[in-house]
């Protein structure tokens, strides 16, 4: 119990995985931690052995240098776990529950959390609305792709399965509980996805494939889903999607061929910041994909946007997108009405039903996104591979839970 | 253009194809026609030839002799049709155009339908809000159990096919549009089900496998159908719901067999006035199913209720029930803030996703209806074996259209 | 810091106001605690010293014997307070705060508070979903109509003032955002008020004055109300609305003569399960409510129903009425598509945003409800007088706090 | 009977009062008609004697020059009327009712219109979704300030008025129903404003104080308005606004001051394409008011935007305004999770009960805007004082129905 081995952030295009501190019931000092969180008291925490960990597309932002995380930044919040610690003010979870952590990191006592907006919670990170675990300027809470990690508010935080040998059975899509399903599932209902809509899809990492998921299990007649790279459609057809090839240009044409009609009811942003032009051998172009979806999404319809927009990327192309702006015609989405939700999905509201689709077998994630387990001192390796294009969810196994998943 | 063909009632029992007038674009006096609806003028409208029609579950309340239907009414409300004549107000619909009719007429002119509440139309039946073709006391507009059929305001209400020989392929599925498949859905919708839901479906008629084929379109983790006619719980079962035998007691034990708890988040009533104990041999009922479903809806959920609760049922096992009156164990619900959400579906707000969820093959409604196409002449055998408990859909075919179509 | 004084209920008329324990942050064994509750630990609680606390119309239900409450029972669950202590598992909740207390408690941490609905909340009640203060069969969890209370899971339940003198001007109003208000609210809310709506509210009673007021709040057009007690009218006609009045017979025809239809667009029950029917000296007749409602409602519309539905009640006039069984026109409801929403408000979710609009300026609910402030040991003459149907809504002032506030 | 009197856009900056035809139930050949809509058929038409008509901001993006609005254009799409004549095809609305008719052109049989989606049907613009009387673009519908003008789709489209009398006593609120009211009313609504609700409305001209009254009506706690033009400042805290100096810079500050924080809940975009930077003397700046309002909009609210933003505006300060390109800072509005809702409002959402609200006298929208009656005649003069800024809303008066109108 004395020791803990986590996967850390150490320069521009390097992770390690190194020994570090067992948490205790307080956020300690380190690299990354709010000076006004240093030294907080967590007795409402609960210490988790992490049964599976999986390495995000956003992690990817801070690994490429893209962000001010700095050296020794412990990653990961997408974390499934066992509890072993309970503090004091814990009351209904307990040791030996088998539970699912929110990235969103909240209190469950501010008024954006008793509003459901738990991705905004107004207590967790001293400088603005909203944390996560593992990640730069989210408040500090230290990442849990690492053997044990600390949750606080862990009565309000933690989904707990409610069967843990039947959890185990199907834990590789359960472990996508803690982010890239709620977070597809939210970009699908904000894009007002509803029974017989047609919907695209942009970005097929794994995000997009828990979108076009959720799209389907939310009653979608036909879900599109448009990428640059063939590995990663194919993954998207291998669950019923149609797909579009962006290095053959604009969707807008190829969306005619599959549904008669140039236009979709409802489009999902699941790339973010770092899109890049259409077209083979595309750059940069940070607000391609916003432009493209309101040309292709009908009048009267909607785009969820779960995919990261930054206020500052040093990295960009240009001096507009370094500030966070981007050149976007609104006046074509104005034309046809449409309507736009931003930011962080708010895991609390949707995790619930989604294990509930899960567990009664209604929805394949894991196949779908293509989940590989690997294990802890691998995830160098994953983060490359990842980075590379490949068409998997890597999920890591620091503890062995994994041992026995079936691996994609 | 001679003549027509039509499904009569004659009396308590009894339903004959007679020979009846070629449809025009006034509405003539008749039996069941509405004094002030005589005489008046159709512009509007559109004649179709019948494609396909279905025998529904309320057509039973009459032609057992539960209503005041007059002799020789001719019935049938769920009409799929070629258009064959409009009239000189119609604009956007053309002869040729194969559609589908929502068995609530609607203007398309008045607050109601402007809100989409086509279900209670204002200016289509002069006694009450609210109209349906071939039906007592709903204004008189004729019944298209017929080789055709007049419908008024066509271009509001008709349900275009987009595609007529795609159309034609999947015409025992788009027949379902015209009434039980919205119906459920309505069902569904209005009992919560939402994405990770777990449902209870009372009654498992073709009303009841649509409201549970809905709940698993909307993405419902479990759907459990409650009947006592086994032959329909084997028709549930065939397309993944659980079921329940009602002949051995009230549904809380066999749902807590299912699911663990012995209660679920949603309930829907397909039953209606005509309930039955539950139990062997149980005489009828009218508030037993809205009961049961009290008890067994968990706290904070919703019951929607498709099915038919009537004003005045003179045929009614008690006084109460003759009235209409029914003893509700509201404290019960109260208890659980539960919701309850009744009437005719308005089939408008729901036919356009349903179908495109059918035309892009993502649910077979007629497989899980059990959908059996029959001549018209061979109506009256297809109301006694409906009547009799079959569990079979029966759709008319009254000019061939369905010859190739895939029977049950 | 000793003890403390409470308003208990004696026995079928009688309340008295006697000396009782001093909180702790436990809840111990006493008149009404469920066996399951006792010895509860609360840590996460804090102690206020009561600023004001209402007597409600459900306290009568109590205290005329309709229930199976026990002698000595502490009641009161509508509590506003000043903080004196806080448990050592309170985080946000300071000592000095001003605070409005939700008469249901709730934990916080269980699926339903997660989802809003904190009226039905799983872990504060062992015998069912849902809780209050001072309450028979609702947890055990100690009335506040006394000098100090103790509120359990402080930082989730308790909504804090912004700002202390501005609080204590309009303390008379905020009183009212512990039930009466919301409550009023939500029937407002779940009868579909909204920007032009017509409206009627059954009861001139506390609830339905904060209904009426509500409905205006919401924007209604025109809000009527109905009872029998002309004083309680001529409250609801000081603030804008119309009434109707019941000795004279069923409603429909008074708001014909104001609306110039029989009907409005929304209903809200503000009476419950202890109904009399219409006319001069009716008898309690559970069901007139609801039954009038359904006949006043336009087709498409909705009713909200905050007032109580017992699941049983000894005391009432019939034998179905004891099991908590009405005898309901659900067909004529079906006939008009109408829907229902029962039980307890789940205050937190309209709490913040009616404090707001108090805070602003923007209603006057204590003018409305007519709210007047009397001494801890007037509690008796309190309930006496509001028994009698005074338009008056009692607020106890305990420690001196409302000593300054206006009188009505 | 012969003839007509119409506004008509004669070339940047200047509008005349001409002779023009008197309308016929066809849509004729003339400036600006679609020749897809040349010689259609209008036999769903009424013919309308105009009651009041006015003048709207977006008709002086047209007088200004920026768009490409051909000479002889009839302005106008802001009408009030009384129905002279009917087509054939009208079945409902009779000669003499009083009507308000919504702004946007509707068919009421698309898809979109049957989806309450009438700001973009499919029907009435050979160009694309969406239409109005009297504007470039928009399919050529022949512009209402006039003395007589044609209505399509009358049954659907008209919203009349339940008495006559009572109409014209209140003509001058009424006639804001056929735009800036239910246009200010959508901002709200989508901005997401409720009971208790803080707000800020960038801009106070008619669309904007429209907003602040809608946003009031639905129960905020309190309304701060922004502009450079103190009139119309003043004219917004004439009814219970706060207000926002913007020549003073930022509004943040401002709003700090006025609410204690430097945010609010919701935030409306009444200004559009051609806003202007903040500060004194600022010049035209297209992002700054969704740039400004992302600032100020509190993490999880949302804004209403139902100023115009265009496709192409070759007036446009810089290159990519011309092109309806903004340097939108979406990684702030990403970050704090907001949502955006774009469009022309869809005025039969709204019209009715807005109307009602009038009707029951529970809003005073004219005195709001500071409506004023002048002559048809005059109408250069009033299209000259509001490009000037004059806080006022100009309502023509073509046929002498607002003579007793109570004047600004």
């Amino acid at each position: 119990m004395a020791g803990n081995r986590a996967v850390a952030y150490k320069g521009p295009g390097t992770v390690e995985v190194i020994d570090t501190d067992y948490p205790t019931f307080e956020l300690k000092d380190g690299p990354g931690v709010n000076p006004a969180n240093v030294g907080r008291k967590v007795p409402h925490g609960a210490i988790l052995r992490t049964v599976a960990t999986n390495i995000c597309g956003s992690d990817q932002h801070m690994v490429r240098g893209r962000t001010t995380a700095p050296a020794n930044l412990v990653l990961g919040h997408e974390i499934t776990g066992e509890v072993v610690e309970v503090g004091p003010g814990v009351e209904f979870i307990k040791v030996g529950d088998l539970v699912s952590v929110p990235f969103n990191i909240s209190c469950g006592r501010c008024r954006n959390c008793k509003e459901r907006k738990t991705g905004i919670c107004l207590n967790v990170n001293p400088d603005r609305p909203g944390s996560a675990y593992g990640y730069v300027d989210m408040g500090g809470w230290v990442g849990g792709q690492a053997e044990f990690v600390l949750v606080p508010y862990a009565d309000w935080n933690l989904l707990k399965f409610p069967d843990k040998d039947q959890a185990l059975e199907k834990i590789m899509d359960l472990t996508m509980l803690s982010d890239i399903f709620p977070t597809g599932f939210h970009g699908a209902v904000t894009a007002g996805v509803g029974v017989g809509s047609t919907v695209y899809v942009a970005g097929a990492g794994p995000v997009g494939l828990a979108a076009a998921t959720s799209a389907l299990l939310l009653g979608a007649a036909a879900v599109i889903v448009g990428d640059m790279n063939e590995d990663r459609l194919a993954q998207a057809r291998s669950f019923g999607c149609e797909t579009v090839d962006l290095t053959k240009g604009d969707p807008a044409e190829q969306i005619d061929q599959i549904l008669g009609v140039p236009e979709v009811d409802c489009a999902v942003d699941a790339v973010g910041f770092e899109a890049k032009g259409h077209g083979h051998g595309a750059e940069e172009a940070p607000a391609t994909v916003l432009n493209s979806l309101m040309d292709i999404t009908a009048a009267g319809g909607a785009m969820g946007i779960p995919g990261l927009y930054v206020t500052g990327d040093p990295g960009a192309a240009d001096e507009a997108a370094q500030k966070g702006s981007l050149s976007l015609s609104l006046g074509t989405g104005w034309a046809k009405s449409l309507s736009f939700t931003t930011g962080q999905c708010p895991v609390m509201k949707y995790n619930h039903g989604l294990m509930q689709a899960i567990l009664h077998d209604r929805v394949h994630i894991a196949d779908n996104v293509n989940a590989k387990a690997i294990s802890l001192e691998d995830a160098p390796r994953g983060y490359k591979e990842f980075d590379a294009g490949s068409a998997t969810k890597y999920v890591l196994n620091p503890n062995g839970y994994l041992d026995g998943a079936a691996a994609a």
